[in-house]
This record gives C-alpha cells, structure tokens and sequence, in this order.
C-alpha cells in the first residue's frame, strides 16, 4: 500500500524540479544519507525525501513554496556542523541546503557594514574583513568550517564573547523566507533603530523554525591590535576558576578566558605535547587592548596570588597561536578517549566553583568521566561526558549524567545553553528552563511565522 | 445617560481599591490631569479614568488583572519623558505608573550585573554602579530624569552608543506581567544564553505595548577610563559631517561623536555663550580608551584635513564637562527659538551628506527652519523643525517637514527613528518603514501577549 506514497513523492519532485535551478534537486539514495546529521550524531535523524540546495533565494521561495503545498516538513541547513541536532534531517523531510548561497554581497569600510549570503564561512568573511582593517569577532570553535547563516540560526559563540559578544550582537538585519515562501526583512542597516517589535532579535537563534534566512547585514568593528596572551597552571579546577573568577572583576578586559580542568589538559597533551603538566588546570587569557602588556602582567598576578603553579605570558603570536590550539584541539582530544555527549551549561560566574563541585558528584554517582572547559570568562562551560563507546551501559549513565550537568546548570542560576543551541537534545531541558507562559508564547509566535508548522518540527520550540 | 459609565467608572475604582496597595490608587480630576502627557506634548492625550502607582509587583498585576475584566485600557507610564507620545494618556484609560518601583536591588560586582526595579532612575543607577567601579553605559540625553524601565520600553540610546550600543544590549532579563496578571520572566542572569526565542528583545523597543516591566536584569562593565575631548567648528555641515565620516572609517573608535549644525550652534550660544563662532557647524567627539591621547589626536589631524576651522583637544575634566553641556543644552536652547517637532531618523553614516542636503531642501521648499544636530557617530540625527507658536500656518508646515524628513531618512536606507521610539508620533512612519508582512507578524505577537488589546492601545504597533 505504498503506491499513494510513491505518487506523492513523485508529484513533490515534479513541483519541486518545476521552479529550481538546475542541479539544485538531489533525490538519488546515496545523496539523501549525506544530508542526514549535524555534528550531534547520537541525535536521531530520518531520511530525507528529497534535497534542495538553494542556488539563490529564488530556489529558497520555490522550495518553501512548494513544501508548504504539499505539507512536508523542511530542514534547513548550512554546514552541517551544528551540536545539537538542530540540522538533522526528518523522516520524509525535504532538507533545504543553503550552503551554496556563499557571496559576500558587500564590505563597507566606511559604513562597518557586511552584507552576506548565508552560506558564507565564517572563516571567508572574518579573512575577508580583515584584509579591509575590519573585525567580525564571533569567532565559534568551528569558524573554519561553519556558515554565517547557521552562525546566526544558533546565535553562535565562541572564545571572542568574553570581550565582544555573541553572533546576534552584530546582526542589523535579515532577509528571511517564511514557510509558505513570503519573503521577510528585518531590521535595517544603521547603527540604531526602534521601529516596531525586534523581529531580528527573534529569529537569532531560532534554528530554522521560523524562515530560512538569505541574507545577513552585519555591523563590524575596527580590526584590534594583535593580542597578548598569558597561560596559567593550577593544582586543581578550584584555584583556576577562583583565578577567573579574580580577572573579571578587577576591572580588566580579556579578549579570551579559557578554562580547562586536568582531564582535558591531560587529553589534549595526549593528542600532542603542550608541555603542560598532566594534572593541572589551565586557564588562557588574552587582552588586544592597548594596554595588554598591563592587562596580562595583572592577570599574572592574580593568577599568581591564587595558586598558580607555572605562569607564562607571551608576545610571541606563534607560541600564542600554540596555545590557543591546545584549547580548539580539545574537541578532538576528548574523541580520542571514547564517545562524548557535550553539556553547554552557562552559569554566572560566581557560580562556577558550584557547578564544578556538582559535576564532580555527578561524574562520581553516575561511575562515568566528565571533562570539563569552557569559556570560564563568561560562566559558560562544555563539562563533556566521556564514555566507552562499545559499553551499552556506560553509555547509558553518561546520558544521565548529560542531563544532571544540564539541570544542574539551571538549578545554579544559569541555562541549559550558553551558544550550542537547544535542537533535538535540549528539547526536555528547555522545556525545563522556560515557564508555562514563556512556551505558549514561544509557540504562539513560532504558529504566526508557520502556521503549518513545517519548518524544523520536532527541534527546539518547533 | 452618562449613569451606565457611572457605574462601570466606580465598579473599577472599586475593585482597584479592593487589591492595591494604600495610596496606590489617584482618581481625583487634578492628578488625573497629571498624567495625561509626555514630552511629546503636541501628541494627542486623553484624560484616564483612574491613575494607579504601582508599589510593587503585586499592584501592577492587580491592575492589570483589573483593566482586563473590565476591558479598559492601560497606559504605562514611568517618568512621563517619552518623546514620541507612548506614555501619553487615552480617554477612560488606567494609568500604571512604575515610578515608585525604584529600588536597585542588587548590585553585583563580580558577576558585573544590576538587578533593579522599572522605577530607578538611569542616573541613580549610573551613580550606583560607578561607586562600585562599575559602569551602565546607556545615557539617554533624559538620563537624569528617565528611569530604566522607560529606557528598556524604548530602547533608549545616547551619546555613549556610538561605542557601547544601546538599553537594549546591556538587558539580560526581565520581569513583566502581561495584560492577563500574569507574570512571565524573560531572559536570564547569565552573560550568554540561547535556551528559546529570544522574548526579552521582543520586550525591549515595544513601549508598553507587551506588558508592564516590573524587574530588570542589567550586564554592567568595569569603569571607563576619564575620556579626553576634541571639539572642532567648521565653516558649514558638509564639512563637518565628512570630517565625522573620515574619523569613523579610519579605524578610531571614539566614545562619543556629537554633530551641531550652525544654527544648532547658534541656538546654543545664544543661551550661553559657549564661544564658538556663531556661523558654523561643530563636532564634539571622545574617547576612554587607554590610548585616548593618540586617539584625540588621530581626530583633531581628520579634523584638520577636512577643512576644520579650530580645534580644541582637552584632558581637562570641567572644559569637557562644559563642551558636553553645550550638546546637553541643545533641545533647551531650541525651546527659546520657538515650538519644535524633532525628528530622530538614523541613515548609514555615508548618507548622512545626503541627508543634511535633503533637509535644506525640505526647509526652504516648506519656508521653515530646521536645526540638525545629533548622534552622528551613529548616523543618528535629530533635526528639529522650530516654528512660531502663535502662527498656527507655519505649525501645520512644520508638522509637513517633520514628515517629509522621517520619509527621506527611509529613502536613504534609514529608519524612521533610531531611538525616540514610535508612540503616537511616527504611528504612520511605522507603516511607512515595515513591509505588510512584518505588520501582520507583529499584530499577531501583540495578540499573543495581549489577547484583548488593552495594553497601550493606538501606540507604536498597538
């Protein structure tokens, strides 16, 4: 009785091969399984129906259209580079791939001003920038790889927020398309601007439940000067974030405040030799004020007058560069010691010696080995479960776990998401995070971008 | 037959008496007369029925709770110095005002947070956190007299956003209670987070159109260093707007950038004589940075360069002050010069030769004087058309310019208002700048929060 089905997917195909441009459809077996999953590859995911990758936001209109007509559910995506599952495709869905909308329309110098298409490397458009003078901080642990419209669905991090803020604090505007295809801007290009309710605000971070965006105005700053960086050690998490904790509120600035315990330190000098000693804590900070030479000399010292063992500044872009790829291989070094599910807790920052203590107890009642480092300058930290990925049970409790550290992240004040994003494996916590009222309204608001519900169902709010 | 309203009228003042606080209920014709306008006193105002000064949460959702059953509609209100009529009293309305919810309630230095009540003034807020070498940018030209909740209503700007942005960027969180009673908090405490749609921006910019702010949680920033100024007189706008354009673009990042056009300038002298030259244009502009002395002097050589006349640097705290006053002074000295309707458009800073142009045009075409001066750093100007009060022909031209000049900021690829906010004011400009499809988008949001509508009716999209 699949023949009603085959006709369906056939007429779909059709509708969708009427308005395309060409080579945008991909419906063949082996290209559906490529479009499957984000990074968040222990999320579940279904097979698409089909695959559209977006040439120009006519393609996105006629996708959208076309979806809404036959009453499919659509999956936006970018890179694929998401950990949340925000991306993973649905049974039956149509994945809707913007990755090849990847201009950089416009750089206005004179205006601090880029005007993007979605598909755009966040590393295209920050090397872009920086050859004009200019600054695109956010800078998320996969800028390399991830784009400037899945940069924006997540309202991405990243190590520069501690100074600059996330991805949204630099969206002016978005064109966007809803589901029944309407195209939508938002916003505007100038600096300030209060006319009528902050729709780009809204579909920041929003994960592809309320339009596809097309494109994205985006303020810049003038380029900092090259930053200056000082490294610490420390007997035990404890001191290292006491020290954090220190830097903040003395009034300097840092560019970056990273913070590693000793099961990361010990894994990323697994995976190469830092020189650190294995079983210390480690913060890494930055400052590209002007007066960094000052900044770092003070936080060498409070580092120093909170029991760091060895303290290391250095002007040296090289050996900085060195050190901050000890923090980006950590992703890396963690998969190396087993499968891992990834928390993103952001706490105030007071609370950070707490949530160490709780993870501890978690880690030890659930028999199972947490990692935990993060952005320690914001309170927002990736605690990473580890577990032996052919062990049924140990992969059990460290599920459990995963979601301990995320209640206990909002028991501390704080959230169950800092920047990865809620996607399919928040959604519980969400709905543990927000209140009654806070979720109707979120749904209201998703029903009057969607009222078909079709876009991104089953993630976050949708 | 007036005995029906009668009835409703004391069945209302009975039942708001039945749950508020003791004093917190006004209904005698003199107060009621009080409350009736903003600073935008040339918006049209009605007379409220009733007028309740909320003490405390509880009295605000007893309100609330209140003018639901009964249908009426509620106008929030804090300092009642709105620009643009959002605060301006309907026929038969209640009034809820927060201005005696004014405790800050939590200061905290090491997590750089404010948590306070709607009713705190940004001057004692500013003051507070300073004392704690803490610093609240958002500095409003009414942040002497205008509290936080009124600043978040409105996204209020300033001087300081040309560096550190808007109300907007410093909000975390907040408390309302919705047209129903009922409470929903918004946001959170912690520096990142991405758990839902982002409901406290929707909040921020609405004018009361939402709900009733009751809490606000505030990031804060370590103090700035004392700024150093630079002021420099041109011998026309052009002049000293490109001079603007060219510090901007050349990679400056200056704390303040203040623009006076000649007769602005004038206006201001002829109150007190600040000493500049009658007949020309002039640029106030600073920086904090630690490199404030390189950075005036970076200004004062762009200054020079393109075309100033004389330029002052200044490390002298009182000379600064006296500078800053003669901006501050700007909206009284246009007072002297007659009635005025002042414009807030925001272009992209290119167009803001453009803009200039198109004023003079728009002035001599209506025979009628504008004053422009503003947030040029921004692209953010406030021409002022100033007519005789007793010549009612030179009003109703007055009110044609002040149209004509917020449609020209749009063709430029502006906003109707960068930071005055809509109100009643720019009710048409609202429609003017938003597509069909952004309209309905937030009638329906407003719908969402507001089923029956009472909430500041006939304001910004209410």
């Amino acid at each position: 009785m699949t023949t009603p089905t085959i006709f369906a997917k056939e007429a779909l195909l059709a509708d969708l091969a009427s308005g395309l441009s060409e080579k945008a459809l991909l419906s063949g077996a082996d290209q559906l399984e490529t479009y499957r999953f984000d990074m968040a590859s222990f999320s579940p995911a279904g097979v698409p129906v089909a695959v559209v990758r977006a040439a120009s936001r006519d393609d996105v209109v006629h996708a959208l259209r076309t979806a809404s007509k036959h009453g499919i559910p659509v999956v936006p995506q970018g890179a694929m580079s998401g950990l949340s599952g925000a991306g993973n495709a649905i049974d039956g869905c149509l994945v809707l791939s913007v990755r090849d909308m990847n201009r950089i329309l416009e750089i206005s110098v004179d205006d601090q001003v880029a005007v993007v298409e979605p598909g755009v490397l966040n590393k295209e458009l920050s090397h872009a920038v920086a050859e004009q003078g200019l600054f695109y901080p956010p800078d998320p642990g996969s800028w390399e790889i991830s784009t400037i419209g899945g940069n924006v669905a997540t309202n991405a991090g990243g190590m520069c927020c501690v100074k600059y803020g996330v991805t949204g604090d630099f969206v002016r505007g978005l064109e966007l398309v809803l589901a029944d295809g309407t195209v939508l801007e938002t916003g505007r290009r100038t600096a300030k601007g209060v006319a009528g309710f902050d729709l780009t605000s809204l579909v920041v971070g929003s994960e592809g439940c309320l339009g596809v965006i097309t494109k994205v105005i985006l303020g810049l700053k003038p380029a900092p000067r090259p930053s200056l960086t000082m490294a610490a050690t420390f007997p035990d998490s404890a001191s290292g974030l006491a020290a954090v904790t220190a830097i903040m509120a003395s009034g300097v600035t840092p560019s970056l405040m990273e913070f590693l315990d000793p099961i990361s330190v010990a894994a990323v000098n697994a995976l190469q030799d830092m020189g650190f000693d294995d079983d210390c804590a480690l913060i890494l900070a930055q400052s590209d004020s002007p007066e960094a030479l000052e900044d770092v000399a003070r936080m060498a010292k409070i580092a120093t007058a909170n029991g760091a063992i060895d303290v290391a500044e250095s002007a040296d872009d090289q050996e900085a560069a060195m050190l901050l790829q000890s923090r980006r291989s950590l992703h890396a070094a963690l998969e190396v010691l087993g499968g891992n599910f990834t928390d993103d807790v952001a706490v105030p920052r007071v609370r950070m010696l707490d949530l160490l203590a709780g993870i501890e107890e978690i880690a030890e009642r659930n028999d199972i080995k947490v990692a935990t480092a993060g952005h320690a300058g914001d309170g927002n930290m990736h605690p990473t479960v580890i577990f032996d990925r052919a062990d049924e049970a140990a992969k059990a409790r460290a599920a459990v776990a995963f979601e301990e550290i995320m209640l206990l992240g909002l028991e501390l004040g704080g959230t169950i998401t800092g920047e990865h994003g809620v996607g399919i494996l928040k959604r519980e916590g969400l709905r543990r995070e927000l209140s009654a009222t806070s979720l109707r309204l979120q749904e209201e608001i998703k029903h009057s971008f969607d009222p078909q519900g079709i876009l991104n169902p089953g993630k976050q709010i949708g």
